[in-house]
């Protein structure tokens, strides 16, 4: 069993060697290269087994804010309170081909409202339907969730890059969104949870753990606790292949085939069923604003080891 | 076994006997309800498991056109042409949220071309790069492999389905395309290709057999001949998940779960891997063109057997 | 002269009378038809001369809510207080076909700013350039211009009416020329600049003679001042032509070829260069949200008397 | 009399002067330049009054194409035939602020129809309505408008540039019109007139005769013929106001606020009415496809005199 784990780390460092030099043409957004002290050109690489062991390689990169990928965790809380009838009535289940920041597809379009939870403006409207009596409380209801995931009670988020992301953008879509009927209440009470949960930080390690529990079908690698119903992982699961990749969701679906969301630092965590869960950051971002190293080692990853769920 | 064949039958016709009066309810084409004589409100349906044995139940609706389920077949054949580096510098991988003939995205996009080879400009794409000397060759390289896939060497199309479609969309598409450099030589050597082989007809038992062939990895039913490639099958079924179903290929993965492509003749075709093949024609469309009747049933079969693809 | 007078007069009851039952097909929008008290097919109109001569016809309709007639007025505010060459950097001079209120062109477009001054994205980045020291400062500068264009001291916005507005698109359009550099400034600052103006009330006769100064050049009827620098009559006139009916301004260019402007409450102002001002009240819309009435009378007055700029 | 011309064609020799630079800086589109043999940064320009007199200033380019210049031409012919109320069942009346060769707007809004006669698929659907039994003949009925505009029995197209453009845009909008039912017949039987429209050429005082009988509200500057009905006439400039120069037509309704229509090959004709005809060329293009010497040079002659149609 040693001897595998080091084979796979080996394994892992060699093609994190390969992809070394190609992943530092990327660009890494202001704020982010500022607040999270991210390098151009760095690798890091963890896999969690659902017996919850995990291999690391590549380089130390610390915490790291997790960005859109709280956005699978937000969907998760939001369909437990909800269930799927009543929050696909606030937010769409369609690609969309376009940036995830776009607009234009919900004003030109029939019904109108945000494309998916995974697009900005529908994640927006997804925190809008998480219960609880305040912004801490709502928040703390994806925080929860977030340190159980991770399997680290001290997980937190960071105001530093709370306060030095652009929210002009998402403050556009919060109210295009309420003129459209697609979330409710005062933007002060919705736009802060989103922008916390998109700032809370983690290491390496911890991201590919929440992978690896969403691939255990919801059930926590240590106490078997259901920490999210089976049902809701399918979800989660399904819009994590359709829509996990930003506008370059179907090429990566063609080529690696995993369930995968990626964040703008740069990380990107993958989940394969009922075998255990990646983590990866590679901070240089293609013209999709994927990590470009994340998405290279995932295809040599789901290659190597037949993992597309399209190949099975 | 009889018995369980007998039950799944019975399961069956209940199941159509329910979706009778919601069925109803939708629009059929006019070339199809004129050309097919499709019946508003029929349903039928055939399974095929990968033993080759076949379920039929509801109406006898005789032979359909399969209209744009054709396009999995024209780009197993390019694919087995050109492969996949070559065949994807001509039409793109990603789901579009737009309807099937829409060209703005392609106008709108940075990079330009078809966006995907489900839809009408990306299938016009991908069989402008299917080998052969001439029209009349290229078709037969399409044909005989449907012959196959559905087990009948007399399946062909049926000219009088090409008269009757209106063709003006396809051939804006095939100039936008040859204009974008996406597609080569004259008119009069794709379109044809694309035109007869959406009016390639056949039964709701053969459609389910084309079904079960690719939900049996390409691997020939009687035979065990590997008909298409098991990467090439990989690619196919990637596409019907993520964009078999028009502008509805998310909610369909989000609610079934199961790779299916639809055709405007009402039919589809659903592919539970190394399970079975399923066809079902129901002619009335929604606002999305896909059968009113046959997303309703693969979404009750998807869920009694937990067929999604999600949820493995 | 008298004799001419009710000669105009007989021509405009009787163009009146031959439109009511046309008039009556349109849409009023729900807080308009509230606060404004308007009623489906009154018709209402007013020309003043540039002797300051006034002629009224049709019914007694009030006051009523200038709407988006006031981005003329706060277009000529902020144009006298940047210049043109300033001004023209935070919005765009060219019609867009779409619809007032429409955000997807600003995305979808290489330098993405507000397309013009008449769409309400552009006319709130407008009146972000308005010099003073508060809301009130700068929005007493609109109701000045107003009061001295309009010759009546006591005219004021309609508290109400700001109230019955909705306001959600308009804060996504803030925060999206915001995010793009259009706009500097806490929305608080911005929009109830733009709300007060658009809510500000006046009568047929009055707007007419908003109309008239505009067609005089910019000079006071009766006292001869430079209410607005002839070179910004300019600009707010080539506006009026391009853009002023919203996405029905290319048709009335060619229809009717009067720079004019028209509000969502029903109302249109016409500037016939050196000649006269014409004020058109008629609530019911057509489906670009201009006033059903008010086109077809603007077109009959233009015929009759050979108006069209493009004429002469 | 002399002392005037001379005075003008010195202003006018000092101004190009003044432009060289600037002017060299833009792109020429490849098949314009090898045929037309148009070198950058050269400028030529010629004003016709209505008395038939020409002042020539600048390079001598020799002949070019008129390109989009003679839907203007095209227009005049179409509306001779069809009347105003028939010929606008076929295209809009609105300008787009999209690029000339667009398709995306006429799939995006309500009607769908081609948005105006300046635009490809506008002036595409205009030539469509052109009555004659063959392509010879309506093309013929084109040319002699051309020629006696131009006072110039000798004009023709150049069937090189025929054959060098590239014309896949444009058969994809034809179909794109005819699926739409903006445009009937067969392909070759109307582009053929619409790609030799393009490629007719003239010289530089040609083209500044054009513009002086349309200055000149239709009449033949020696014969004192009606050649254009005055309603057409009206019809004509404010097209070329509201769409005359592509997507930058609001900027230049603004900036100069004369009736102009540019083409490809660096040409635009301006009217300026009761006044004078203007013609010039300057093939090094800006991002909107229009003549940059042009536009320059048109501000310039148009602030000096003031010439702007909104300032009257």
């Amino acid at each position: 069993m040693n001897q595998i784990k080091d084979d796979i780390k080996d394994y892992l460092e060699k093609i994190i060697k390969e992809e070394k030099q190609v992943a530092r043409d990327g660009k890494i957004p202001d704020y982010i290269e500022k607040v999270d002290n991210e390098d151009h050109g760095a690798i890091s690489m963890a896999i969690t087994g659902l017996d919850g062991r995990c291999i690391k390689a590549g380089d130390d990169e610390g915490r790291f804010s997790i960005q859109s990928m709280s956005k699978v965790i937000s969907l998760a809380v939001a369909l437990m309170d909800q269930g799927e009838e009543k929050l696909f009535q606030h937010v769409g289940k369609e690609p969309t081909g376009d940036p995830y920041h776009s607009l234009s597809k919900m004003e030109l379009q029939e019904d109108g409202g945000p494309l998916n939870p995974m697009v900005n403006a529908g994640a927006i409207a997804v925190v809008g339907q998480i219960k609880g009596k305040s912004v801490d409380d709502k928040f703390s209801r994806i925080l929860d969730l977030t340190r159980n995931l991770a399997g680290n009670e001290e997980i937190d988020y960071n105001p530093e890059i709370v306060q030095a992301e652009g929210h002009d953008l998402n403050r556009a879509l919060f109210y295009y969104n309420r003129y459209g009927g697609y979330v409710d209440g005062e933007l002060e009470d919705v736009l802060p949870i989103y922008w916390r949960m998109t700032s809370i930080e983690m290491t390496i390690e911890e991201l590919s753990r929440v992978a690896a529990v969403i691939a255990n079908y919801g059930v926590d690698l240590d106490t078997g606790e259901q920490l999210i119903p089976r049902e809701v992982v399918k979800v989660l699961k399904t819009f994590m292949v359709t829509c996990g990749m930003y506008d370059q969701s179907g090429a990566f679906a063609v080529d690696v085939g995993i369930p995968a969301k990626s964040g703008i630092s740069g990380g990107i965590f993958a989940s394969i069923p009922g075998r255990m869960g990646i983590g990866v950051l590679g901070p240089d971002l293609n013209r999709h604003n994927n990590s470009i190293a994340g998405i290279r080692l995932l295809k040599k990853i789901s290659d190597r080891w037949n993992l597309s769920l399209f190949n099975q």
